[in-house]
């Protein structure tokens, strides 16, 4: 039996450390929770800021919740190429070498110079279900999407296991548009050559110059 | 020999009837011509329009040259959503129960009953093309992508064949944003299910149940 896999799309959003917060909301401010999200633990917050690149700025961006050992701001590429920002995708929390941004809150702003990710996109998933599904953490799968009328299969998709986690594909606003998706899509992973992912670019390198296996 | 595809992105732009045209820009104006796009005859003009929709508008929109049979705007599902228009996925042309929106240039404003499409991603081939790559007209394939971390097979492509056609394979800018594309990405034809895409979604929902192939 196969996974059927929820996918959720993950809008532009910010993870706050809690020094970094107090200088955006003031010294005595807190998060304020509004809802959780699907995965246990995350909600979102009541706090917006406004995120700056060269280019332009997106206002009232969400705050998710608990505060993160690093500030982390998540954009899709549409979102990063509006604002001048460099594109890179990166997992969550591996920040090192990314591109920075200003933050503003009502009290104050700030400069940072690193934080700004395109988040690769993942499933999580708990150890019982990477035992179905026959893979482990950190691997990269293929996900073939249910759509009514565009299609697709994403490579490069990479599998997160815990046993905090609930099982659920997360991409962003491109990737959700890029297939036409109805109100609750789903994904399943697809076994393709033997699960090696960097074979898609072989096979496209093979394909391009003639051989068809 | 595979065809190596050139990968394009659309961005958002407006084809135009030569009547909207003059209620927009004045009876005595005319096309300016900027440069010539991909698609021999096709040119980007020097005219900008605003898009409207219910939740918000685009400034400054391109038009593309010469004049059309009838007015049609193409979106992208995120330039959809944002301005509050549905998503109608549609092949150029096709536009009979499409959703409207507003247009406003420097001489009138004109409030359009349809037109407004997210263009079905598409391969401008010449039959010479089309002969080695073994599809004909309106065929839809699967499309694999050259990318360097994050790639994807995208299928529902349809095949557009003419003699008037140089080889490019048309996306918009969500499913261009989807994978990880370099300065002058490319694309192959890759044969599944002898050609038949409808087979992705069968072969998406065996995998859900439970069976292999």
């Amino acid at each position: 039996m196969s996974l059927k896999i929820p996918i959720e799309t993950s809008a532009r959003h910010v993870h706050i450390c809690e020094e970094d917060f107090k200088l955006l909301f003031g010294e005595d401010a807190s998060l304020h929770y509004v809802h959780e999200l699907s995965q246990p633990g995350q909600y979102l917050c009541q706090e917006r800021v406004t995120v700056v690149g060269p280019r332009g700025r997106f206002e009232k961006v969400a705050i998710l919740g608990p505060f993160r050992k690093d500030t982390q701001i998540e954009l899709s590429v549409t979102d990063t190429r509006k604002i001048g920002i460099p594109s890179v995708i990166r997992q969550s929390g591996d920040i090192e070498g990314t591109p920075g941004c200003q933050l503003i809150g009502p009290n104050g702003t700030i400069d940072l110079d690193k934080g700004v990710i395109v988040a690769k996109r993942h499933i999580h998933m708990r150890p019982v279900e990477a035992s179905r599904a026959h893979v482990k953490d950190n691997d990269e799968v293929f996900v073939i999407m249910e759509s009514y009328e565009r299609g697709l299969i994403f490579a490069d998709v990479v599998v997160r296991v815990s046993p905090k986690f609930k099982l659920a594909m997360h991409v962003d606003t491109d990737e959700a548009n890029a297939f036409a998706n109805d109100q609750s899509p789903t994904g399943a992973i697809l076994k393709l050559f033997d699960g090696q992912t960097y074979s898609l670019q072989q096979w496209a390198d093979e394909i391009q110059s003639g051989i068809n296996r």
